[in-house]
C-alpha cells in the first residue's frame, strides 16, 4: 500500500517522524539532537563529560538549516532578491538565538533556473552576506544547482553557545510565566497587505510592517541578555506564530499553558495595518507567524529581574502574555477567561500542492 | 538592464561570483572560506594563531553543503528513495573526506509538495540516516518545507581534521603527480543505462554500474590514509568528472596539468556497459561525473610510499594519471601525445531550463 500523502499528516507529524528516524544516529559528539532550534554539539576533540568544566574547552556547537521556497515563502514580485537572501540568512541566525548562542558561519545552497537573472541571484547573495556580516557571521561556502521549479534558498548554520547560557525548549515548569520580547504581528500584517495590493507609500506603519515582513531582524542581544540572566527556563524563536510555536515548547516540556490574549504586545503596525483591512490584529499576531522574537518561560518571582536587565541591556521589552500549567494544554483566554481558538499558524503541507 | 540568464555565464563563473560577495565576511575564525570542497574554521574559544601548537585545542572544523533535485540530480522512477538520501549524504561526506577530515554531524532540509507519500519521504530520511550512521556521523536537525516544485534535498555537514591532516584544493606544484583513488567511469555508465532503460538484470558488470550511479561510496578511510602520509599537496574529490574538477584544483592550485588519458584507470564496469550502449568508455570515465573518487597530487618521488601506504591500509588502488605543470592548462593526451577534448562535464545551468 503506498503511504498517505505528506499533506494529510500535518508538518508537525511528518517532523516527529523524521526526528525519530534520526534518533539512532544520536552519538557521543551530540548533546541535543533534532527537536529544537538547533542541534548542540561538543566540539570535536572535547573529552566527554560535564560540558562545564573550562571556561573555553567546552564551549558547545550549534547546527541549524532553514529553507525558503518561491511563490511559498517569498514572492519576487513583492520581495526584492536582496531581501530574499536576507531572510533566509535571518532565519538561521534566529535559530541561534533561540539556543541562547552566537553565530559563527554559515552555507547556503540554492536551486535556480538557468534563465534566472544573474542580478537576481546576486542579490540573493548579498542579502546573505549583508545578514550575516551584520550579525557577526561568515558566509563560507554553499551550492548553486539547476532547477526547473521555483527558486530555493537554504541555509544551514554554525554557532556555539556557553553551556552555562544554552537554553532548550524543554525547561519550562509549571508555574513558570511565559514572556515574549518586542511585539508581534507586524511581519503576518506585511505579508496581509502585499496580498491585498496595499502600496507601500501609505503610511510608516505600513512600511514598517512591509519591513517586518521582508527584513525580519533576529533577536540575538536580547538573547544573550536573557541567557546572561540564567534565568529563563525554556526558550524558543516565534518562526510560525505563538499558536503553533507554543504548543512545541509545551510538547518539547511536557507541560501546558495559559495564554490571556489580552496581554499579547500587538504591534502597533499590526493593529494599524489590521484595521486598514478589516482583518483581527489578535489573529494576525498569534496565528501569523514570521515575528523572530523570542518566546521563553521564566519562574515568575524573578521575572521583575529578567524584564529590567533585557530592557537595560538592549532597549527591548520583554512582556509576560501567561503561565505554565500542568496539564499539558494550550489554551488561549479573552479577557473574561473564555477560551478562544486561532486555528493553527502556517502549515507548509496544508496548502501546497505538488503541480509537478 | 535586466542581469544576463545565469546559463549563460557558465557554473563556474556564478560560482566565481557568489564565492566573491562571501569574501568581505571571512573572520577571524575562518582559516579557508568558500572554494574548497568545504570551508575550514578554528572552534569556537580556540585561541587565534598557529593551528598546530596541541593535540586537541586545534582541530578544525570542516563545513559543507550539497542540494540535489528531482529529475535534474535524480528520479524517482530510476532511483529508490532511499538511494535518493543516501546520496544526498554521501555527497556530503565526500566533501569532508576531500578535506582528510571526519564527518561529526548532518543537518537536512527537504521541499517537497503536500502529495508527496510520507513513504517517499520516509525512505529519503532512512538513506540519509543509513549513510551518516555508515561513515560515523549523526543527522542531528533539519526543515522540511512546502513546495509546487521539485522534491529538493540540501544535506549540510559538519565534520573535523586535525591540522596536520587538512588538504586543499590549493598546493599542487609544478612537477607533483597527478594521482586518483580507485577507478572512474562506472557510475557515469550508470547513468547512461538508465537514460537507455536498460534492465538491471543483465550482468554483475551493469548491477555494478548503476550500484555506483544510485550508491556511491565515499573514500573516507583511503582520505585518512593519504592525508596519514602527509605527502599529499592537493586534493578533492570527484564529483563533476576529471575534466571538470582538475581544472578547480589547478586554477586553486595556480597550476597547469597533463593527463595522459591511456592511463586512467577506467572502471571495468565503465568499459562493460559503454561497449554495451555504443559509447566511450574513456568519455564517461572523464567527463561522467559522480565517482566520488579521491583527486590528488604528490611529490614524484613519493608516489611510491603514498600509494604503498594507501594499498596497505584499505586496499585501494591510487593511480597516477599525470603531472602538474607550471602553465595553467589542463590538457588530456592521448597514447600518441594528440590532445584530446572531452569538452565540460556536467553544467548545472546549461541544461537546465526555468520551466516555471
Amino acid at each position: 500500500m503506498p503511504g498517505r500523502p505528506i499533506r494529510e499528516l500535518g508538518e508537525d507529524r511528518v517532523l516527529s517522524r523524521f526526528r525519530a528516524l534520526a534518533l539512532g544516529t544520536v552519538g557521543a559528539d551530540v548533546v541535543v539532537g533534532s527537536g529544537d532550534d538547533a542541534a548542540v554539539l561538543r566540539c570535536p576533540g572535547t573529552v566527554e563529560g560535564p560540558a562545564t568544566s573550562g571556561p573555553h574547552r567546552d564551549l558547545l556547537l550549534l547546527f541549524a538549516c532553514d529553507m525558503m521556497v518561491e511563490d511559498v515563502h517569498y514572492r519576487f514580485d513583492w520581495a526584492e532578491p536582496r531581501q530574499v537572501g536576507w531572510k533566509a540568512m535571518v532565519q538561521n541566525l534566529s535559530d541561534i538565538a533561540a539556543m541562547g548562542g552566537s553565530p559563527t558561519a554559515a552555507v547556503a545552497s540554492i536551486a535556480a533556473g538557468g534563465d534566472l537573472s544573474e542580478d537576481v541571484l546576486s542579490g540573493i547573495g548579498e542579502g546573505l552576506v549583508a545578514a550575516a556580516s551584520r550579525y557577526g557571521a561568515a558566509l563560507v561556502g554553499g551550492d548553486l544547482v539547476g532547477s526547473p521549479g521555483p527558486v530555493v534558498v537554504d541555509v544551514s548554520i554554525l554557532g556555539w553557545v556557553h553551556p552555562d547560557h544554552l537554553l532548550l525548549r524543554r525547561g519550562a515548569r509549571p508555574g513558570d510565566t511565559v514572556l515574549v520580547t518586542g511585539s508581534v504581528g507586524a511581519a503576518a500584517a506585511g505579508l496581509a497587505a502585499r496580498h491585498q495590493a496595499v502600496g507601500e507609500a501609505e503610511s510608516t506603519l505600513l512600511t514598517e510592517a512591509l519591513r517586518s515582513h521582508h527584513e525580519p531582524c533576529p533577536r540575538l542581544d536580547e538573547a544573550h541578555a536573557i541567557a546572561g540572566t540564567g534565568l529563563a527556563t525554556a526558550m524558543m524563536d516565534l518562526s510560525d506564530g505563538l499558536v503553533t510555536d507554543l504548543p512545541r515548547l509545551c510538547e518539547q516540556s511536557g507541560v501546558g499553558a495559559r495564554i490571556r490574549t489580552g496581554a499579547v504586545p500587538v504591534g502597533r503596525a499590526c493593529t494599524y495595518v489590521a484595521t486598514m483591512l478589516g482583518l483581527s490584529d489578535l489573529r494576525l499576531a498569534l496565528a501569523g507567524g514570521e515575528d523572530y522574537e523570542l518566546l521563553l518561560t521564566c519562574p515568575s518571582e524573578r521575572v521583575p529581574e529578567l524584564r529590567s536587565t533585557v530592557i537595560e541591556q538592549t532597549g527591548t521589552e520583554v512582556t509576560a502574555i501567561g503561565e505554565v500549567t500542568s496539564d499539558r494544554k494550550v489554551v488561549f483566554l479573552d479577557a473574561d477567561g473564555r477560551e478562544q481558538d486561532f486555528g493553527r499558524g502556517f502549515d507548509h503541507f496544508a496548502a501546497v500542492r505538488r503541480v509537478q
